[in-house]
């Protein structure tokens, strides 16, 4: 839309070229078949299917066998915590952090107790509680880190959590929806049990995700019904989610070009952050340097969070808050809650592939504006 | 492509061009945002889920607050058994027939107890047996009725189901996934508390779906974590396979539409049919009266199905089998076994909306060649 500043590509970014041309490709290509079926239109949907396997594989550092497609992070996050559970002790907990995704959060929630993790100002979880934690009797059951806090951008210490599940046998469950094609990954060189990852925050289609599962791991399926995926995750295959996610895993798994996204990504934020802590009374919520590249959280004192984003919205630009408002959930963040700063005053603002210098103006000469006109407005 | 026919409609339809220029206006329309935001982008991305849902609401007979869209059919019948469970009485049974797809068997019988429901000879529920069924205590926590199988098309006695069922206070969920688009739909008439229907059997794209959820029906939901669709299924929505399948159902509503295509499918099918039932040793499967328009299930003796549909398919026509090897599952169709035949010699060949006369008459002409050689080579 002409006129309009995006920045709010952390709740979804807009479909990349590289997956709109391959999904508008699948739509006019004629008969795609039913993968499972033994005849050609089957086979040949079968090797769409398995050519984006591939390239998801590739640009998540794993291997196509432990790729698994789903409908969604959320149905993925769904899945590790519903696989933890079978034949589990139902006292023993899982072990998330509040600065988790919702999705993870009530997943565990409602199948048994769930310990919880400390986390700093930042959003980082504490390494030393998670010591104790895993000395819990009975041990937990699964452990959730998060790759990257999805409102804050916050880097966790992932490497550290895995190694120290791995010496109590305890499997972790990355939820890197918010980190990947952000952050070059390497899933086979981390080694956890389960990874979630969406394709939609990163420029492919809604309504697909993996769940990468880890050679060795076994989990029982959350779907059921056909054989689909190796028998892990039944119903008809998204064809078109699939080869859109496809496309774009092979565009971002082109040398450097993570890196390159990633760095421009920065400086734009970099950017917008400079901007919006030149307006007095916003700081910064979250590790402003160890972070996601693509996104920073601020806090606005003296005006509701839920004016900001509607004020900027009508001034051309797209931000998001965590304040209940602002949006579908009821509750005010819980992750901001967890840090100990205010969700009601925050502000998200995340950039992506179609971001330009004139996105970042656009704030930056518009956004002390609006933030002045609600003070005045509020006396 | 050219020279193929595609008779295997039933697994999976091609995607219609109403849904197919829907999706690919999506894919180029730039910024459609997350529909739970508040912002410009987030609206339009809501405006485009509600028209969506308006269309697949006249179709189906129903009101849009009752449609909940899922990653497809299978999720929706996964969520039905699940929801059904939560709260329930371990001991109930969920009542099922052997002729319900996999999906509502095999998600059914992992949570609890299953009350076989006896079928006859064309896979038609026993109305006589479900009284019996219904008598029992603990009162099944749900049943299950498919609108028509999925393999030989026999159209069950579902108003007569639902009245039985609502006379003890039972819900009942129908699995229409093979029935929807191919029969007029009224479910507000129907009255049964859950529905299951999927868009990629009728032209829609694959990995939509939805669960239609009665008005006054509490059914907590499957996935959680975000609060979309109502706080009844969380995950971001998909939005092409939500406007795809919006696309084709406004098509569909169109008055006459279905009516239409149903008859033209009813001669196609009642021509195969005639076909295959010329050549000797083939036998009719299913009711061939009452019974979906778009598809017609035979038996082949004297040769293995596999060999039929790989035959048929160099022949350049493609056809289902429920044999083992013809499909992604491990065992012969229990469908057809609990009909009493031989899922081994079986063929369904199932037509739709791109199905012309030429697609016919390859079948009438290569499909005694097929079988005669086949037999031969065996003989």
């Amino acid at each position: 839309m002409s006129g309009r500043h995006y920045l709010d590509h952390a709740s979804t970014s807009p479909l990349r070229p590289e997956a709109a041309a391959a999904i508008t490709a699948w739509c006019h290509r004629g008969v795609t078949g039913d993968p499972g079926r033994p005849h050609t239109e089957g086979r040949i949907a079968r090797e769409l299917v398995e050519e984006a396997r591939g390239h998801v594989a590739r640009l998540l550092g794993t291997r196509g066998r432990e790729i698994v497609f789903t409908g969604g992070g959320t149905e993925a996050v769904n899945w590790a915590n519903f696989g933890a559970r079978q034949g589990a002790d139902p006292a023993a907990s899982v072990v998330a952090a509040a600065v988790e995704h919702s999705a993870v959060r009530r997943s565990a929630e409602r199948l048994g107790p769930v310990a919880e993790w400390r986390v700093d100002r930042l959003g980082r979880v504490d390494l030393d509680h998670l010591e104790l934690l895993l000395d819990a009797s009975p041990a937990p059951v699964l452990v959730h880190c998060q790759l990257a806090n999805h409102e804050v951008g916050t880097v966790q210490p992932v490497a550290e959590v895995v190694a120290a599940c791995r010496c109590r046998g305890v499997p972790v469950h990355v939820d890197a929806c918010a980190a990947a094609g952000q952050l070059p990954l390497d899933l086979g060189a981390l080694g956890a049990e389960l990874v979630s990852v969406s394709a939609h925050k990163l420029g492919g289609p809604p309504g697909i995700g993996v769940l990468v599962v880890r050679r060795g791991t076994r989990i029982a399926p959350l779907l059921v019904g056909g054989e689909q995926e190796r028998a892990r995750r039944a119903g008809m295959e998204n064809l078109p989610g699939i080869v859109g996610f496809g496309a774009l895993a092979a565009a971002l798994a082109e040398p450097g070009a993570l890196e390159l996204a990633a760095a421009t990504a920065r400086g734009q934020t970099e950017a917008l952050l400079d901007a919006a802590l030149a307006v007095p009374g916003v700081v910064a919520y979250g590790d402003v340097e160890d972070r996601l590249p693509n996104l920073v959280c601020v806090g606005v004192s003296g005006v509701e969070a839920e004016g900001v984003v509607l004020g900027l919205d009508q001034a051309g630009i797209a931000v998001h808050s965590g304040s209940a408002c602002s949006s579908e959930a009821l509750e005010p963040s819980p992750v901001l809650q967890a840090m100990g700063v205010d969700a009601e005053r925050s502000l998200r603002l995340s950039v992506g592939w179609s971001t330009g210098a004139e996105d970042v103006e656009a704030f930056a000469g518009r956004f002390p504006v609006v933030v002045s006109s609600l003070r005045a407005l509020a006396g």
